[in-house]
């Protein structure tokens, strides 16, 4: 049997971070290629073992790939979904890790065939540096990765993508695409500009040479976010502008309402700070649970994913995907896709009926 | 020979890890006595072997002592060096952890007598929990740590609060109260009402159940200090309330900036962001160098002090203090004090003349 393949397109620090992971499973049945538009990205990441393989086209990225990966800026995701089209073989299934998903569900509507399965991903993790350099195999543990299946994909598709999340550590959340903009934008996109915003106060000051002096880890990790990369943010910008823009005006009303307590006097500000403290406890102490998920997945199930994904899922999938046939554990589904499971001769998984 | 002790008084995070340090070194030849207005955290410190002994007053801490130190908010000091004067001999070295510096050093001139040396002291350092729970060992490692001495502090006394801070692997860097000040709210107090803001933006929406699923690192490291001791910020805006105003005004000045810049376009964000991030990476790679330190003492001077804190300069200068007039090895100093030194019955240090 051929062995099946995963490409990740974009070799930074998500795509990286991503191949490592694959990589690391004893048990895998699949080749991990990848491509970037810098090269010498993409032969660091197979330096580092993110890949077996690096390529230097979409095309033969995908060609052979039954899962794909978009770790790239928001426009870059537009730019490949384009040129992929052309070369992705029925039955595909394609997720990207970008900022915004509203934008890129759309264009993955727009340019793909309707047998390639797309299911947005964006997953809440970072760091100060960027680039393969900075991968790292735990980078995704814990965190919060953002799923926007399209309505047309394939719950196995979906399956796939859900059991990749996991097998990292990350918690999957399903979640609409402009909600998830709306909340993207207060929660990481205007903190990335108010983190500009401070650290080109305190550069532009003509006392930066002795100021800096006494900047310590308060002010690094306020402004760690200003070292992102600037194409990023500013796809990011052109795809969620609105929401930015009313969170920015927002985030200014808060900042008039602190900067009125510090000319008011010292017990409003202690007052206002006493109240944001116990939230921001409550908030890390007890971080909010993971509710969507809990109503559609029983741990269980989310278990099972994840054996799946490394167990066979993703090969059987492509196995359906190249019409073989052969049937395999679907997993659970619902009423609407019936009719394309029984087309991609998927048979219905007795335990779960 | 009679132990001698430093009192730590204020045992959280930050004097917790003072004590730590203190207590770690094998070599000592000094006892460490703590005090907190809140018994239990006094406790808690000495149960973690941040202390030798817990009082119950200031009087018990400091009638024995010969270096002590506050690590408290800064109205805490306030009074803390009014009721310090009425028990301190002659010849105690106080130093201090504030987060303003100015208005303590006004203090420590009225209140205290002539003959006890006040430095005053912040380090740039802290983290996301409080109290002494939270304490490290390493907590001020490679941590800048500010030094305001006053003007009336004898040479000895200063080179015993740099032995101190450079003994836990902080750097010290001599400044003016009032620039201290200045720097400080840029680079510490201003980020602090940025950081309250911004959670409070996210926590106030009527979204925040479900827009809190989705906060990752980013959001948790903008709104760190938010979760900082609503006392200490209070104290910090009483007493540096005008910097704190003037730099929260150049914050939403460049905020505008940034907000221009997402309105107008795609390109201007990009270029306002590449320029910073090159500016910020600049100062992560090549942070800035302690040219001030460097002025003041050659570095193996340096070694030199950290050596003798540890080795018996502290207890040295606690017997002339005691008026035993022994003599020691006393640190490089001016003409100015040259008569103080005689007086508490230093030599001169041969190899320095």
């Amino acid at each position: 049997m051929a062995q099946s393949q995963v490409a990740i397109i974009g070799t930074g620090l998500i795509g990286t971070s991503i191949g490592l992971n694959l990589m690391a499973r004893k048990d895998r049945s699949y080749t991990v290629v990848g491509a970037d538009r810098d090269r010498g990205a993409a032969r660091t990441a197979k330096k580092f073992g993110a890949l077996d393989r690096e390529v230097g086209s979409i095309e033969e990225a995908v060609e052979g790939a039954g899962l794909v990966i978009l770790a790239v800026p928001v426009m870059g995701a537009r730019r490949i979904l384009q040129d992929a089209a052309r070369y992705v073989k029925p039955g595909t299934v394609i997720t990207d890790t970008c900022s915004t998903k509203a934008e890129v569900m759309r264009w993955a509507e727009e340019f793909l065939p309707a047998e390639v399965y797309f299911v947005g991903g964006h997953p809440m993790a970072g760091k100060e540096a960027s680039g393969p350099e900075a991968a790292t195999v735990d980078l995704f543990k814990e965190a919060t990765w953002a799923m926007t299946p399209s309505p047309r994909a394939h719950e196995g598709a979906v399956q796939v993508v859900q059991g990749l999340i996991e097998s990292m550590g990350a918690t999957p959340l399903y979640i609409d695409p402009a909600e998830h903009d709306q909340y993207a934008a207060a929660i990481s996109h205007v903190p990335l500009l108010i983190s500009v915003a401070l650290f080109r106060m305190a550069r532009d000051s003509a006392a930066w040479d002795d100021l800096s002096l006494l900047a310590g880890p308060g002010f690094r990790d306020l402004t760690r976010l200003a070292s992102g990369d600037p194409a990023m943010a500013r796809d990011i910008v052109s795809t969620n502008r609105e929401a930015i823009v009313h969170w920015l005006r927002r985030f200014r009303d808060e900042l008039d309402t602190v900067a009125k307590a510090v000319e008011v006097g010292d017990e409003p500000v202690k007052d206002l700070l006493a109240s944001t403290q116990l939230d921001r406890d409550t908030f890390i102490l007890n971080p909010p649970r993971r509710r969507r998920i809990e109503k559609m997945e029983a741990p269980s199930a989310q278990d099972a994913i994840g054996h799946m994904f490394v167990g066979g899922m993703y090969d059987r999938l492509k196995q359906m995907s190249s019409a073989n046939g052969d049937g395999g554990r679907a997993p659970r589904t619902t009423d609407s896709d019936r009719e394309l499971r029984r087309k991609l001769g998927i048979e219905e998984d007795d335990d779960r009926r």
